[in-house]
């Protein structure tokens, strides 16, 4: 079922989608609401064997075509003996910009505005050169600890990965909900596998932002019948590029983090994950992401980690 | 029980501790070992209500007393109405050194040095300036998901904080197990509150390095035979100033990271789980750290979150 | 002469200094343009010995009670032999804010705003999260290569510094000119001391931006009339406190940066080289400050240097 | 006359124009010693009509093929009307790792080793965590002021520029001396230009390192034997690749740095200098580098800047 939306299509689907007010003017959570203590108490008792798989890249320090501002990491000191400073140990620095297409992060919902809002109507301009006055990443200081699910895309297209510029649509989602025995609910942590990582592991970074394989439009209804309280992608969620012109050029990123205040995981790595859930048949585990708390900054450098 | 050691008792104290070889010669994760699958499984079990946590300070951006070198956090951009980049958006950029007494973080065994050793033998000139080739922060990649029990300290003493310079000794950690009714075991993640914050709440932040609360050299054996995975405190975990000279003026640091291969968290902010764990009648509760993926990294900063 | 002025006293003062249209409006330079090709060759002419004198603090690595956010410097490899990177020789990185009280540099027009606009009118939305699109410091890229005068405050009132808060008056300006005898004129860089780095070096840094001594509002005209075409002195030209509340807090800083298009020296050494004039009795000498070309920066450290 | 040396001529070579000695065993200057005050005095007698040329790059903030640690350049605030921190200004922050491709920049003597040793004996031990304890970039606090010399290869061999991995030999420079009716001399800033940046202009960034145009190694007895004070490129002196393995990759970098004492400007941009001087008919103009100071710092980023 492609289809391609009409500009005032599409906007109409964005406003089908909102959950501004559904958890009062004030809330800057949004869809973490979903997360309730049933949920964090459901999720801990699907855990049986204690085993665990991080959904964290390596924190890249080298320019890449898919990275073009790598973190800086520095030493400090260490321990040359007789060193005044550094007989002891050793200590570094790092800085990090962490958007973009290279490292794991959580998405707070300020970082994406429609028609000069961000999610529950406030304004961009709580945004500043201090940071996010609204909406930062600390509003989840206390964890993102939920039901996560994979939806694994390339094991039910019988294919490595989705080619970059590929669309995946609510049928593949149905698709792979039932290859994997599983139903994404509210309050989940979906995780979207694009198999983008084969792809990097075989031919290198690719071109991006003009081209990644991701959700197209029609996923926004569904996303949002489903009250996830999060999605994550090996890639950004987003297919790209679509037809459509700033400020509807990224879907996904509208309607998630704009409209229904669902935050985005970027790029986690999820090959592992999905060799896990197939060996073990099991799609859904304990998920866990415990962002730091910047205050008013507009995402966190995270190491999800799933626990079966 | 406060005693002062001789050097050469102290030395002998340290090597009487070790773990070296315990879990192999190439080993470089020390306690963590003692989480095991089943501990985590078990860990998980011990979550009834769903509610958590966070055991995180903010990442502190002013500079202060114990704070002389503060995060770096800046704008990269934000949605200015018809900004070429900023319409969309936005997005931050932060730098950080995360040792040092103002950050919530997880050290990594390489942090410190022994007569020129890191744990397990490994020689300080495994880090260098790309950073440390041995022991470093990503050892803990999968994180640090266990037991995690509170030692409330200012609780058995009746007080509001320990002060600074004040020793706890072992007595004291039984006395808190009585109190509690809680008892350390292998692979739990033991959390030393010192009351410091309340401290620092009350009366601003104190000369650091020179004073602090912590554990007497005397409970190095104590914390051995308990096979404990990871200890935490909101200070340091070593009082401060002890009577002896570089290389052992640390004796908690370098009996836990050299010696047993003990990852330490430091300045976790307890004040809540205290009163949290007070207000349930609980000490012990699903413990969860998940290390940003830095490799060679000396240091993860961290937002540990505890589960109930 | 001590005087207050009143709130409306002080806004026509200002536009009285204004050289808004004086070199066009489009014009970013501001008083830079009194520096013609003529007045660099007459510098040129003053030079005799050939001795210099640098005007920079050494960029300040520690934080400080008047550097809150101080330098940082950070290797990035040395010469480890064998070690795959740094065999063969050494580098670094350092990371600056160049606004405040620790370091020497030279504002861009732009740093200052009144009512909103910059020098020569433009908009403050001209700055914006990347940078500054008017006024920026790289205007000055060809360098700032004129004739500098010193006029030695501490010297003419016969004390060892000014103390923090008193004002210094057009009255003293021409005491010390009659003193040093040299006259400050059109596209001159005058260097005001007034001896804050003795004070510092005898007592310590003091608590700053509170109290300062600085030129009282009453110099602007001499200023305007002199049409020099830098400012510098060792604190940052405005006494403070003021009486005057913000906007109109810092009149030396509005009335040079946003009225008359001249640029300023902030936080320049100027111990040696009173030491220098005085010995030589000669205080006009080459001056050559020489910004880094950051295209929309606010300001660059900077070390100034006078050629006698 | 294009020669391969043997490993040992080289190594003999090197050793034939070492300086080491010359000026104390304690010197760190080098060949900064050769610029004398009456240089310096004569060198400003050389100023005419007053015009300037910067030799300075921008500061490069975007990621290139030559670049691939660009500058970080971030705003701390500007001036939002009622923003409490805003309203008055703005201001910035930069990150940069002075070395590379893409700076111009001044190399302190100990960027370089040779055999475990900088310039005059020095250790390669004397950088270490905390930066170069010996000939840091400081030393040249007092600037670099002198006699410049531009030497225009592309000129004399009627091409745009110098095609990346080809020699330039002292025929070439003698050349140039003739058609410049110039000669280098003693406490001369001699700068070379390969037409690099032409070359970029034209046809966009380069492979680098692998291939650059520079100095052939037996142009370091013809350096050795004028005294320069100092050797500026546009590119970075050496031509690369060379037929040697390391330490002896970079023959100019090891002669100049190492045993003659002479510091390195890197990646000035000479385009516009050789239009000027080309037009004047005069080669040699009064020269100005003013190094930021940081002490231990091992370059300085610079705006070198030529005045005729």
């Amino acid at each position: 079922m492609p289809v391609t939306y009409t500009t005032s299509q599409i906007a109409e689907l964005l406003e089908s989608v909102s959950n501004w007010g559904r958890w009062g003017k004030e809330d800057q959570r949004g869809a973490l609401n979903y997360i309730t203590n049933e949920k964090r108490a459901a999720a801990a008792r699907l855990v049986q064997s204690g085993g665990t798989v991080s959904l964290s890249l390596p924190l890249a320090t080298r320019a890449a075509r898919d990275n073009p501002t790598p973190v800086t990491h520095l030493m400090i000191r260490s321990g040359q003996v007789g060193h005044p400073l550094g007989s002891w140990g050793c200590a570094d620095y790092f800085a990090i910009e962490p958007h973009g297409l290279a490292t794991t992060h959580l998405d707070a919902l300020c970082h994406h505005f429609y028609r000069g809002k961000m999610y529950n109507d406030f304004d961009y301009t709580e945004v500043d050169f201090q940071g996010a006055h609204k909406c930062a990443i600390d509003v989840a200081r206390d964890g993102v600890i939920s039901r996560g699910v994979l939806i694994d895309i390339p094991k039910i297209r019988k294919t490595e990965w989705v080619e970059p510029g590929e669309a995946i649509y609510p049928e593949d989602l149905e698709a792979a909900e039932r290859d994997h025995r599983v139903q994404v609910g509210e309050g989940d942590v979906m995780l979207l596998r694009t198999g983008r990582f084969k792809l990097r592991r075989s031919k290198g970074a690719q071109a991006t932002l003009t081209s990644m394989a991701g959700l197209h439009a029609s996923c926004l209804k569904w996303l949002h019948e489903r009250k996830i309280a999060v999605l994550g992608s090996d890639a950004i969620s987003d297919v790209l590029p679509t037809p459509y012109d700033a400020p509807l050029r990224m879907p996904i990123h509208t309607g998630t983090l704009v409209m229904m205040g669902v935050h985005l995981i970027d790029n986690a790595d999820l090959d592992l994950l999905a060799e896990k859930c197939a060996r073990d048949g099991r799609y859904a585990f304990m998920f866990t992401l415990l962002p730091l708390v910047l205050e008013r900054g507009t995402a966190s450098p995270a190491n999800p980690v799933a626990l079966f």
